[in-house]
């Protein structure tokens, strides 16, 4: 796989994701194209001596689109900027994926702008994976869409389903829709309308609803829904992480001798609990239902997270998903017909 | 403050109700009507020998709204369920308040049908208090209606600002709205048009948009939502916290002597920590926007979450808020003709 890689996008850029994706050529068979300043891209490459024996090439940028921008105008206006350059090296064929830890609206922007959607996908939906005691359960859309139509959520069902089904390798995963209830009746009536739109599939396999509880605990393979509702979701999680790690911090740093050495002891197992956990063992998430292959990431991702988003891009590019999902909705489209 | 307590509604009844209610008679100021099957009910009371002497009536109903049924046609329908009868002994007068932990949807429904909406309330709102670090965010709507419109959303932002400001004891508390990002261009139609509503408000401190990561931090005292997305929310703070408690216990239980030893050291501190976040010490939310006094409660409850929940609406009742509601409501009409 060559990746064409955002390296302007995100808290600490370029460092981090030049050091990730140094880890990642290493780690993984793939080609990097590192998109943004050529200065202070060389500037961490020089940190490492190795560095030119690396499949490594920067394309130099000179513009950068920020958080505050409007995604499609600036996507339309900066057309140096190193997310519309490195979009546009998937475009061209020169690279197989496009990733980018930077301004989501705007990778969106890039994505539907310059790789268009899919036959049969009226908007694309961003799939993150959320680690659950089970493995993953892939939360869609997460952001990239509000105000979804039904068939928009069928759409990114079906996705979801071939997505977990070729990269993460399991067989007739199980898709839910996210409602306030079990019952079909209940929900608003986006939810009530695409209950009945998915009891009538016969390709995937609709388990019913899930309800917010279930997100954490695995019951679903895919949770699919409008990309308001899923971005609050996230970041809320997030959000209580954060809050509670922080507490239980503040809490043993005030706490007695007890509390400290019973923490140092329990460490190794938290840690470890943790790791189970992260959400950057993951890296990245697909936007899926574009042409093309691209992966966001979290903006405060670190190397590790985006050299396990590029181990991410190197299984989506090489389980050719984008033909499995496109092969599927022209079976879809067929049989409407 | 007396009462009216629906001892049939929840996963535990009517033991932990009836169990909530003695702990609460003898620590509030108040008098209890338990609404329910009164041959169950008398089988708990008489496992405490003083019951006779504290303020608890029975009153006798045979019928209850079970969690599948549909809301509005059970309440229509079971004149004699618990959640009908404790509802019209408010309407009557008989009671200040009520309580349930059974069906929220039939509690909505009863409070609707029966004490009906104050003037200038569309809908009404479950304001559920959320824990933080910093004390206590109101999130409402959390799950009495899906698909408010913009009014309905500034409703609940004008009745959890006063709920906030009279029972919780914090002035000018900081009202956000919930969505995608801080931006007043991001988010679906509703909460854009919402932003447009509250921006231009100068009754409420509305301090802008809230994002799902700001929910735990405690930075807004109120954070206004439609009620799909604030009961999709809550119950993945609940599975959330759930599923990383189970997963700290398991590797706990697989780890080795040290993580045991390190666990008991750290019991003291982690438990004090868990009380402050336990969201039965808050026991229940207040439904906002009828005209009485109605608290809901989890499904889950057990008697302390109940017997704090009783607190809850004592304070609720003494601090008069409803008619602050209704004088606020009047002069937001009275300021828009």
């Amino acid at each position: 796989m060559k990746l064409a890689l955002d390296a302007m996008g995100g808290d600490n850029v370029p460092a981090e994701i030049v050091k990730g994706a140094i880890d990642a050529v290493k780690k993984f068979s793939c080609e990097i194209v590192l998109v943004g300043n050529e200065i202070k891209i060389l500037e961490i490459l020089r940190e490492f001596s190795d560095w030119q024996s690396l499949p490594l090439t920067i394309k130099h940028t000179d513009e950068v689109i920020e958080m505050g921008e409007h995604p499609a105008d600036a996507v339309r206006n900066k057309k140096n900027s190193s997310i519309v350059v490195a979009t546009q090296l998937v475009k061209s064929g020169e690279c197989d994926a496009v990733l980018s830890a930077g301004s989501t609206g705007a990778a969106v922007a890039a994505a539907q702008l310059i790789l268009k959607r899919i036959k049969g996908i009226g908007r694309p939906a961003i799939a993150t994976p959320i680690p659950t005691p089970e493995g993953v359960t892939l939360l869609l859309d997460s952001g990239a869409n509000v105000d979804s139509k039904p068939e928009h959520l069928i759409q990114s069902g079906i996705m979801g389903a071939l997505y977990v089904e070729h990269v993460l390798g399991k067989k007739n995963p199980k898709v839910g829709l996210l409602n306030i209830g079990e019952e079909e009746t209940k929900g608003n009536e986006q939810a009530k309308e695409t209950f009945q739109l998915f009891k009538n599939m016969t390709t995937i396999n609709f388990t019913g609803n899930a309800e917010g509880r279930d997100i954490p605990t695995g019951k679903f393979d895919v949770i699919v829904c409008d990309g308001f509702v899923g971005n609050v979701v996230l970041k809320f999680g997030e959000g209580l992480a954060t809050t509670i790690f922080k507490l239980i911090k503040e809490a043993i740093d005030a706490g007695g001798v007890g509390a400290k050495l019973g923490a140092l002891l329990l460490m190794p197992t938290l840690k470890e609990l943790a790791k189970r956990l992260d959400a950057s063992e993951y890296g990245g998430a697909p936007l899926l239902g574009v042409n093309g292959y691209c992966i966001i990431s979290h903006g405060s991702s670190d190397a590790k997270a985006i050299c396990n988003a590029i181990g991410l891009a190197n299984e989506y590019v090489n389980r050719n998903v984008l033909e499995h999902i496109k092969t599927a909705l022209e079976q879809e489209l067929r049989a409407k017909d």
